[in-house]
């Protein structure tokens, strides 16, 4: 249903330099390496004047100055309220159409507090119809080599069967976006494979993406289970974000806690420290394949306008890794992806059942221009 | 509170001879090695007898006939209504007080399936006043070198905060008696430590668990997040089921793909196979420190007996294990420890809030005897 969609043949990417842990002194190296590394790519960059100094007579390359920084432990309130010319806010505002109709740039990446960020793009951006949350999706290493896309690790908690959905479609856009893939499968994560599995709201979700999935709007797979996200069993694990957060900060743990282990084990004795120096390079090669700096981050999903969430104790490899992700993003055409996605299964979906909850201004146009 | 309980002098120890992947040919072994090395204990060995024929004439020994056999893949149905001789329901009732209102049992093991075998206990032995819900407790390993127990496992999906003070007041009983820790820290599972963070029923929890806490009911930590189960922040982690088993099996997901890639790296060339050869005793280390044998399965908690599961796929080794934590814990009196917690904390709390949802034969008591 998307391979009419040109990719596009220029990219503006808007960067909130200010961002993260460690601010311009990681994001600029980062946005010279990616400016250097994508011809096509032009890049806003937003932060204070003497901030973006270092940037000024880059090629291919806007600055735009702001006078206030998010700080990472500021609250919603104070991004949203006090810090109204902040670098992410500026940032993100390059992505509203402009009086011609025409935004500053296609895609935005920030680094900064995933709150803030989220509230601030939620408010300048605004979700598109149909949509109640936007969503946080990220990308987990899994067994086959590629990349398990899991949303929502936002704080959605309390979401209903209708919101599970929604992740599903915007998700699926996502994966078709990165990877090429217009059919990805999609795993609803649960505690068990048979449908009379889990609670009362995963199986009335079970239900709705069965539905979605029989006509034809989005390729469902059925439940899966906390350990099909490292396999790789489907190509989209959906749940809600108290269960990501969890199970993605659960990863975190067991991967640290291993990797202390190791590390433990190869310093114990003189004769452990001689077989790490001979394991070294294999050491290496597993460390470097589960780099998380390489799927650090995440897209912010149902909104209208592309953000990127870099992790915030990016590093320069880490923050270019996260702008080539945004870039190949609005390159291939998410947001309409997204947009695209969410009119046919919403339309559909709501022809089928009746019963979702969501009030749709795209609902009002003919149903045969939305089908 | 309950330093008062000895521990027992001999404890009888019924075991379903018959569950699991692999059934006599593994619990047999595992039951004469546990045999050997607890003097004290005492076995009631269930299963057909065929199967038990080889354990004739084994000292402190019983032997008790079943005719059926309750199948891993049995429907939790079949397991109850028309598989009534099997050995699993046999050797949950030596559980069950006889004529003289003694039980033949102290607790009771079994690898077979999770589902019945929680239907079976629930069932037989029913929950104590002021318990919903049983609730299964695994032990996780963590960076400390011990292990967080984490409950609930068991499919306790749709929990209420009252379920999951339930779940936290006979963890902390589990707690108490696996390691003597007669004040276990308890964390609450959240998505940040804040306590304005999560879903309506985990912020109502934790105001249940904080006035448990403030009441000295319970050493009630606050919130934690996925990373502190493997960090081991506190003894015990309280969840509702559905989040539990994402987490354990996320858990699982990641050790494998771990375990995965070691492989691969350390097979890849002629020269990483050298490497391996080397660092053989140190990845070894690693993994026995990892065995999950050593930490496989759980207790169910908040029935009137003692079951304790060990995980399907055991071996000897992994089902010894689980006799031997099933032996400590009756020898330390975790069924009195739950009951006494149980009493003490529900007659405090429904005083405090008035709230409890639940149905008390104990709050018939006079307050007086129940505080």
């Amino acid at each position: 249903m998307h391979s009419a969609l040109q990719p596009l043949a220029r990219v503006r990417v808007a960067v909130d330099c200010m961002g993260g842990d460690h601010g311009p002194s990681v994001t600029l190296p980062a946005c010279k390496t990616f400016l250097d590394a994508h011809p096509q790519a032009d890049l806003v960059l937003v932060g204070t004047a003497e901030a973006l100094a270092p940037a000024r007579g880059w090629p291919r390359t806007t600055l735009v100055a702001a006078t206030e920084v998010v700080a990472m432990d500021d609250a919603v309130e104070v991004a949203l309220r006090k810090k109204r010319d902040s670098s992410m806010r500026v940032a993100i505002a390059q992505l509203k159409p402009g009086e011609g109709g025409r935004a500053a740039a296609d895609v935005c990446v920030s680094a900064g507090n995933t709150g803030a960020l989220m509230a601030l793009a939620r408010y300048v951006l605004k979700t598109f119809d149909g949509i109640d949350r936007p969503a946080i999706a990220a990308l987990l290493p899994n067994q086959k080599g590629g990349f398990t896309k899991v949303l929502d690790l936002g704080a959605n908690v309390d979401c209903s069967a209708e919101h599970l959905l929604q992740f599903a479609v915007m998700g699926s856009a996502l994966v078709s976006a990165l990877d090429g893939n217009d059919e990805p499968s999609v795993g609803l994560l649960n505690i068990g494979e048979e449908t009379i599995k889990g609670s009362e709201v995963i199986k009335r979700a079970g239900e709705l993406l069965r539905d979605a999935g029989a006509a034809g709007q989005i390729n469902f797979h059925g439940n899966v289970e906390g350990n099909d996200i490292f396999k790789g069993t489907t190509d989209l694990v959906v749940c809600d974000g108290f269960v990501g957060n969890v199970a993605l900060k659960t990863s975190e743990g067991l991967a640290g806690m291993l990797g202390q282990i190791i590390k433990d084990e190869f310093t114990r004795t003189p004769l452990s420290k001689l077989a790490a120096l001979v394991a070294m390079p294999v050491l290496n090669r597993f460390k470097a394949r589960l780099d998380h700096r390489r799927y650090s981050g995440g897209a912010l999903l149902g909104l209208r306008g592309l953000v990127f969430k870099a992790h915030g104790s990016s590093d320069a490899f880490a923050f270019e890794r996260a702008l080539a992700r945004a870039y190949d993003a609005a390159r291939n055409r998410l947001l309409d992806r997204v947009h695209d996605r969410i009119r046919n299964t919403l339309a559909g979906a709501a022809g089928a059942s009746g019963e979702l909850d969501i009030t749709l201004t795209v609902a009002a146009q003919p149903p045969a221009k939305a089908a």
